[in-house]
Formats: structure tokens, C-alpha cells, sequence
């Protein structure tokens, strides 16, 4: 079942430990639709400047993203710079420049419309609720957002993510949306915002899934080499939505099994891990489902008892 | 089957945003002991001044502890205060006066030799290898140290833990010890050095177990309300160690059940989880071993998928 991703494409300056990368290919929609691509049809809706490379084109079409939502403007593509502490647990932006992300109206192309499955990523509230609402025939929508929108676009993000059937966040975003430091009742008070599910990703340390009659709780991946976590989190969220669309996960309708939501805890958590083995976008383009398959099989030897 | 635990029986003062408590009973070998005795008979090697109380003494007593071992010598019980932070991820130590415990030898009294497992809690690496060359018949022994004995007594360390079979710490001391930033790296680096078990407690973030050919991970067992996260990482080692004592586990011989210590890494975890939901030790008073397998098997629910 194919799925619609919203978000930024950017090119990225990353500095790690490891190394440095003065320009590669980044944005929450990108790895986001590269992680849900090995589980789903992946389209996405986005934009980008003149400068967008011929050769980053042709990596997502490869992956069968279908691209015409993907608009390209007179400008330069986003783009953002940082540096990472020597443990990476920290990192330092450097430049961030908006370029035609700027003015970025998200323009849902028809053959969109009638799709199942929805990822609003990290953008301007208002924005997110006028793509799903040129979607009638949603199965599952959610999204990101941002400490950027809770804290100054507040009464725009509660209005849309009244609409979604999931949140996916990290914990100090839940932390400050709902106003409580414990997570438990930060996830309990987010869920009486609207969404059913909410995931809350802490990077190293795992994830959780909240509902309010039940909790799944998984460890983080545990990788010999961290090389860059830039887009992890977005990877997450896309091999968590992703997964759900190849199953054909129907939460609107009242019939699904709850144990799929976990499993695509699961999956967020393994394409997570990949993400961080090579810089940007790199490990995508060797990454194989099978190999996506045996880390999975991994997380469930590594947490049974 | 018992287990005899070394270590610091103290006096504790407390703050944390939910309250304070002047002087409580406290002290490692307190925890581990108290944590331990809902699974296996116990005994303490410990000492104390003349101060310690004889409801103190009761509390333990009560728990079926053997305190041949607890010596009371002239002057003070060693005495720590503390305050935690708003989000008590950290705490500040006010005062740490070490009173008798400063002259601590360990008497492992002529009872305790035979017995079959140890648990040697944090105090000088020598006074470890001194009492558990007295005891001829171990079939599990390990313990805990701290920054200060890596740091400044790191070959009397090293020779210590040679001979154990397990060590427990948290995830900065095992990064001190090993020198590697990366877990799973220093695991490696950590079982070159003797033990065929590395338990690494991460707090709220759960736990990891290592051996050389297996990895187990848990996620942090997510309370309502931390109390006082005081202890909390010596209840992990009770109930770790004590599991293990009561299923008679018996690495030695080579004749164990790889899943038996995975379900010890739970029940560590489990306690620990209990000993935050009130000031210092305060949760063994009414705590039950009913509560404590209902909330293994939430952890099961948690985490299966």
C-alpha cells in the first residue's frame, strides 16, 4: 500500500569523529522515504532548488520513489551544517539556510490524493493539516514536528495533530509539549491531544509506543560504530510507517492487531541503526532488505527471555 | 542457595523534588542485601558504628539476613547525603563522612566460607580479593567497583576481578575501565580482562548484558513517579545475584542456562525499579515477592514482540 511523505530534501554538511562530508544528501523526507522504500511504495512531496543533483535524483527513483510531488523551484535546495561532539551524543549547527524551503506550499499531486498512507514530517503545522485534508482516504496519518512548532506555532499543532492517528517524537518533545518530565505522563497527556499512538524515539536508548491501554518498550540497537546519526530518527520513523503500509495496517477501521505496531517499533529501531552506519544517505545505497530482515531477527534475540 | 554480599551498610540524607529524609538506612551491601533476600538467604559482611539502630537492624533481620557478619565498633556508621535534581538525573553530594567504615577489614565469619555465592560490593579491590580467597566453594561470584578504584587502584582492580565471573557497573565506569566510548567495544575490551559476564546498568535506560558470544538488552522499566533513585542500582545487583542463588545457577561447572541469567538481568531490573518508588529503603517494608514477579511479567508484556 503506498504511502505519502511531506518534509524537507536538503543537502547536509556533516562533521563526525569519523569524518566529514562538505555536501550530501539529506532532509527528514529523504531518509524518510528511503527507509519506508524497502517496506512500501514511497512517494513523496517536497522541494528543491536548481542545484538539486541529477545523481541524488536518480538514487531515490532507484528505490522506486515516485517523484512527482518532488518540485523544483529557482534557488538552492535547503541546506545545513553541523558538527558532532566526540561521542556524537551532542552536535553543533554551523549554517542553516532555509533556501527555497523557505516558501515551501507542499502541492499534493492528484495521483496522491487517493493514497492509504500518510507521513507528515517536520514543517509548519498549518501546512500539515492542509495536505491530509486533500486525503480522504486515509488509513493512517501521523507525523514529526519540533520544539521550533511547540513552543511559538502551539494552538496550529494541536489542531493538526488532533487529526492524526500517531505522533512520533523524541523525549524532550514530548517533554515539552506535554509539560511533564516523567514519560509516562507525558505520553498519557499527549495522547488526550487526538493521536491513539504515540511513539517517542530516544535515540541510543531505544523507543517506546504508547496507547492508552498499553506500552511497548524496545532498547536501542546496540552498533560497534557509530559513524553519523544524522537522519536516524527519520529513518525510524520510516521503516515504522513503512512497515505498517506493507502490511496493509488498518487503524481507522478498528481492525488491526497490535502487535503489527510493535514490530514497527521494531523496524523503525533497525533502520535507525543502519542509518547511523555510514554518513548522510550512504548505507541506502547497499542496504538490502535482507539484511534489514536479519537485524530484526537480531533485536528479537537480543530482548527474549 | 546463599549468597553472602560485602560492602557499605551507611546512613543516607536525601533530598529529591519530592521530598527529604534527614538520615535513613542505606549502604550498597544494604540494598544488594535487602534486594536479594526476596530470592535467596542472605548474609552481610559489613560494619557499622554504635549509632545503628536497632530498628535498622530489625528491618534486616526481618528479611531473613544473617548479620553474623555486620561488625558494630566503636564510633559513627558511615554517613552520605545528597540532592538530586529537578529531573534526578543528577545529584550532588553534600557530605560523605566514611566513620567507621574508613578501617573497614572484612571478617568473613567461619559460617559464611562454604557458601556458594558472593557478591562483592564496591570497597577497596584488595579487601574483594581477601574474602573471596576464603571462600573454597563458589559457584558465582562477582561484584561492582566505582571511578575511584578504576582511577587510582587499577591493578589491585584488575587482579580482583580476574578471578570473578561476573561485573556489574554502569555505563561510565565500564567506559572508564575499558577506555573505549562505544559499549559494545568496551564489553569486548572488559571480557579480556576475566569475567565471562558483564552485567552494564544505564539507569532509566535499562541494562545490557554481554558474554563472548551473546548479547541481552532490556529497556528501563518506566515508573509513574521516581521517588528517590537512591540505591536503585545495588537492588539491580540483588536481585541480579539473588535469582541467580535461588535457581542454584552454577557457572563454574559449565552447566547453565544462558536464558537464566537473561531473566536475572529482568529481575535486577525489576527491583531497582521498586527501590525509586519510595525514600531510601523504605519500599522493603511492605514489598512482596507477589509484586515483584507480577511486574517480570509486565516487563514480558513490554517488551515482546
Amino acid at each position: 500500500m503506498s504511502l505519502v511523505v511531506i518534509g524537507s530534501v536538503a543537502y547536509d554538511g556533516i562533521e563526525t569523529p569519523h569524518g566529514k562530508r562538505e555536501r550530501t544528501l539529506g532532509g527528514a523526507c529523504t531518509y524518510i522515504a528511503l527507509s519506508a522504500s524497502y517496506f512500501t511504495p514511497s512517494s513523496i512531496v517536497a522541494v528543491v532548488g536548481e542545484d538539486f543533483a541529477s545523481e541524488d535524483r536518480q538514487l531515490l527513483t532507484a528505490k522506486g520513489i515516485d517523484l512527482e510531488g518532488l518540485e523544483q523551484v529557482p534557488g538552492k535546495t535547503f541546506f545545513w551544517s553541523g558538527v558532532y561532539s566526540d561521542d556524537m551524543n551532542d552536535r553543533t549547527t554551523l549554517r542553516t539556510d532555509l533556501n527555497v524551503f523557505a516558501g515551501f506550499q507542499p502541492k499534493l499531486p492528484a495521483s496522491y490524493a487517493a493514497q492509504p498512507y500518510l507521513f507528515l514530517g517536520n514543517i509548519q503545522p498549518v501546512l500539515q493539516s492542509e495536505v491530509q485534508n486533500q486525503m480522504p482516504a486515509l488509513r493512517f496519518v501521523g507525523g514529526d514536528t519540533m520544539n521550533y512548532w511547540i513552543k511559538d506555532f502551539r494552538d496550529d499543532l494541536l489542531a493538526a495533530i488532533r487529526g492524526w492517528d500517531f505522533l512520533l517524537i523524541n523525549d524532550s518533545e514530548a517533554r515539552m509539549l506535554s509539560g511533564a518530565n516523567n514519560l509516562r505522563k507525558a505520553a498519557q497527556k499527549i495522547l488526550d491531544l487526538g493521536p491513539s499512538t504515540l511513539v517517542i524515539k530516544r535515540g541510543e536508548y531505544g523507543a517506546m509506543l504508547f496507547r492508552r491501554d498499553s506500552l511497548f518498550m524496545v532498547p536501542g540497537y546496540l552498533l560497534e560504530d557509530i559513524f553519523d546519526p544524522t537522519g536516524a530518527g527519520d529513518c525510524f520513523a520510516g521503516g515504522f510507517v513503512g512497515y505498517l503500509a506493507e502490511r496493509g495496517f488498518d487503524l481507522r477501521n478498528g481492525n488491526f492487531d497490535l502487535s503489527e505496531l510493535h514490530r514497527a517499533v521494531i523496524y523503525g529501531s533497525v533502520m535507525g541503526s543502519f542509518c547511523c552506519e555510514q554518513f548522510g544517505t550512504e548505507r541506502f545505497k547497499t542496504l538490502t532488505r535482507k539484511e534489514i530482515d536479519a537485524r530484526f531477527d537480531e533485536f528479537r534475540r537480543f530482548t527474549a527471555f
